[in-house]
């Protein structure tokens, strides 16, 4: 299978996705609290572009059944009951519910995957499932980093070259990778080791820092933590039938 | 010093270039035209970004005194006298005169540098040239890989991660490298023994060899083969003073 992954959402546009197998990658912190609020019991989460899309949604969805989370700058938006911090959903806050999560990087990346044949959420916490849903396809995949701001970002890279790396021992290295994802493989095998400094120390790990954010880093960054498989379904993410 | 790279020019307008130095790079193949143009003597090479706008200036600088260059999709542009190959600008074509050149992925990115206190154009074949004018500077660095069609370029990252290492030497290491810097610089060491074949291999090295360019992508991986330096002064690329 051809396996492709983009360093950036930007070129996402110029890369036909019919009868693909899509991964969105977003590790600080997105694709992390995506899995986190399933695992909690979220009926759904359901990734929005704009905060005012966001609150329309809930009117319609009802309040009830309903929250908004999200970030600006990684800070939580005004008058939302949420931020971005994995740790604010626990079944207390979220079992039910549908959260309409509205990020910076990730969530906006979703809205650009029509076509594809599936869609997935990756994150380092769920990485080896989804790998594992992946190869099961048996489809073409594109991997996309959300990146930060626009650019590269080292944490969703390490990600993209870590399941690239599982993908090509399921299917016994007989994938087809682009440069970007022989260079996010790169990465990850230099990086290996030490996965959790490196994310700590790139520039979007010392932001969040910067922010007070240092303990949602080390969550984001342990392998596995969160076993839960993210798909889009009618423009909503739900665990993967059969978890 | 802070060496920053950016793997697109995406992100260009969010970084204040006030007081740095700019190098920017398309190693296939603009910024090699662009040294060759200068070694075989032409007075200046202007960047454009489209072909309507080359066609203007060459009315306005007089059609004795300039040139027409540039390519779309690799392939010289209609009634434009020259493409984008290396080996076109000889004494014989281009001596004495401006070569206006419009090419999709590297000269538009010059028109991006506003504000900047130097801008360079590097390649692999002036790496070496660029790295001394630079570090003789001592200021911050910006190095832009161009890349292709909006996505990432292997050879131009390699370029600017050989770039990085030599101006880690010439600083004795105390460069600071944002973390774009340190995956080329990651990148060319793996790859340092067998540049030319990773350039060739990769995705728009193979597409130029599909079209019969595979000679220019031969020339555009020697390193250190044209050691002229290119700096824009009032919007047109001339070599630096002394050379």
């Amino acid at each position: 299978v051809n396996v492709q992954l983009l360093l950036t959402p930007h070129t996402l546009d110029h890369v036909g996705l019919e009868g693909k197998t899509v991964v969105v990658i977003d590790v600080l912190r997105s694709s992390t609290t995506i899995c986190a609020s399933l695992l909690a019991g979220a009926r759904s989460v359901i990734p929005v572009t704009e905060p005012g899309e966001a609150g329309e949604l809930r009117v319609k969805l009802g309040a009830d059944a309903s929250v908004l989370a999200g970030e600006r700058k990684g800070v939580k938006i005004e008058n939302f009951q949420f931020g971005n911090s994995p740790t604010e959903f626990t079944p207390e806050t979220v079992a039910g519910k549908n959260v309409i999560l509205c990020t910076t990087n990730g969530t906006r990346v979703f809205g650009l995957t029509a076509g594809a044949a599936s869609v997935f959420c990756g994150a380092l916490v769920n990485v080896t499932e989804v790998a594992e849903a992946v190869a099961g396809l048996q489809q073409d995949v594109v991997v996309v980093c959300s990146g930060r701001e626009g650019g590269f970002s080292i944490e969703d890279t390490l990600c993209g070259g870590l399941l690239i790396d599982r993908l090509a021992v399921k299917h016994r290295q007989s994938v087809i990778l682009n440069d970007a994802a022989a260079l996010a493989r790169l990465l990850y095998r230099e990086r290996k080791d030490s996965l959790q400094e490196a994310i700590a120390q790139g520039e979007h790990g010392l932001y969040l820092e910067s922010i007070g954010l240092a303990g949602d880093v080390e969550l984001c960054s342990r392998v596995d933590s969160i076993p839960v498989v993210p798909v889009l379904k009618d423009g909503r993410l739900v665990k993967i039938d059969g978890q």
